[in-house]
């Protein structure tokens, strides 16, 4: 199956997802276990030789979450001679035999891989996570909780989030939250992604300051206190708004 | 001579430079000129099989600068599959042909590039330019008089310099200016990336604030108006402020 392909893909470029979505107030990756080990890495993909990076990384999305129409960042290119961090490249080439149980000779021989590395923010509600070809198992990581990954997938995460730390006022992080959510549920989300506390009075005050957030009729039943308000975002005024960049 | 070096480098997978700089109050780039045409390129660069392409952005900038130590940053990776904007790939190769007069077959031969993106920000004044292999000639352009250029070029620093505005209050800017600079030099620096005027109480009373400035007892002299105060980084501080985030 590997082989059948073999020729019409790049050799020497790949590409790699933290695919990052948020859960019980916590920062969330999506990781594979390869088949008959227990090591785990990021997903990734291949492209083909007629095929542009940016749609190669949609359609591996795609084929990994479900999903389309997510938002995906290139945030950086990884392009090191040796991208083994915890296991040799003799133990990697190891469980990768072990993971697609052929020949891999192909594998033994490809140049050096560089790999572009994308980050995809999503609602974890909507993803129906799909193995691949050398994965047998999807899970959501707790990013603080994430194991030691085969090749240089650790570095990629922590870059990712050091990117999105940095842009926050940028990107659309309102994509992590479901539909309808609480002012609340919103400061927590921008408190996980910094791993800090922001002033509550202040947060709420700049966010509905803003119009792309739609105060609902609707309120979050249920809790032990005071039915709090949901709202959603004007995704067009939310979009237009990152552009300037959003304060809180 | 690129026949010699041929198998020792990435087929796939190259850099290209978007080479800053800031001149008479407007921001420029280095550009060369393909020998035997009137066809302008960034400069760009190959990377060996064996060496981490952070490492091939440091030597090839050198080669093209003379300068050690600059700040460059890694801001994308282009991987269209027909990386041409002006002229077409029959046209792109013709104006190789030219400029390297020799058979091109090899090139002709290579798979598609893809393109890792650097932005490195200089004191034009310490750049002693050289041309390449393909080029003779090296210019400083203004951004906004750029002609049009090889393959996708012109896109490349359009993407750098969206990346430079967005990131701003975390790239360390101040390497664009000489080492001593008064406080309009500064304020103008920021004017022309931006694009924008700010305002100058504002934009003065922010910067001084800050302990990475530091006010000399020297004066620019020889101004038609009363002599400013020089200032100078303490580059220690000053990046240390940038990775909270200037503000201005």
């Amino acid at each position: 199956m590997l082989g059948l392909v073999f020729d019409s893909i790049l050799k020497e470029v790949s590409i790699d997802f933290v695919i990052v979505g948020f859960q019980a107030n916590r920062l969330r990756v999506l990781l594979l276990k390869w088949k008959g080990t227990e090591k785990w890495s990021l997903p990734g993909g291949r492209i083909y030789v007629d095929e542009p990076i940016s749609v190669a990384a949609v359609r591996t999305l795609e084929e990994r979450t479900g999903l389309k129409n997510v938002f995906l960042r290139q945030f950086n290119t990884f392009g090191n001679t040796q991208r083994y961090l915890h296991y040799s490249r003799e133990e990697t080439l190891g469980y990768v035999k072990q993971a697609i149980g052929e020949d891999i000779l192909q594998l033994q021989n490809l140049p050096r891989t560089v790999s572009v590395g994308y980050y995809a923010l999503v609602d974890i509600e909507k993803v129906v996570a799909k193995p691949d070809f050398y994965t047998d198992e999807c899970s959501w990581w707790d990013v603080s909780d994430v194991p030691k990954l085969l090749f240089d997938h650790n570095e990629m995460i922590e870059v990712a989030l050091q990117t999105l730390r940095r842009e926050i006022r940028h990107q659309p992080v309102g994509n992590l939250l479901p539909e309808k959510f609480t002012m609340n549920e919103l400061q927590n989300l921008f408190q996980g992604i910094l791993d800090t506390e922001l002033d509550r009075r202040n947060f709420h005050k700049m966010m509905t300051g803003y119009d792309f957030l739609i105060k609902l009729e609707e309120k979050r039943v249920g809790g032990a206190n005071r039915a709090p308000h949901l709202y959603r975002f004007d995704y067009k005024k939310y979009y237009e708004a990152l552009n300037g960049g959003v304060s809180f």
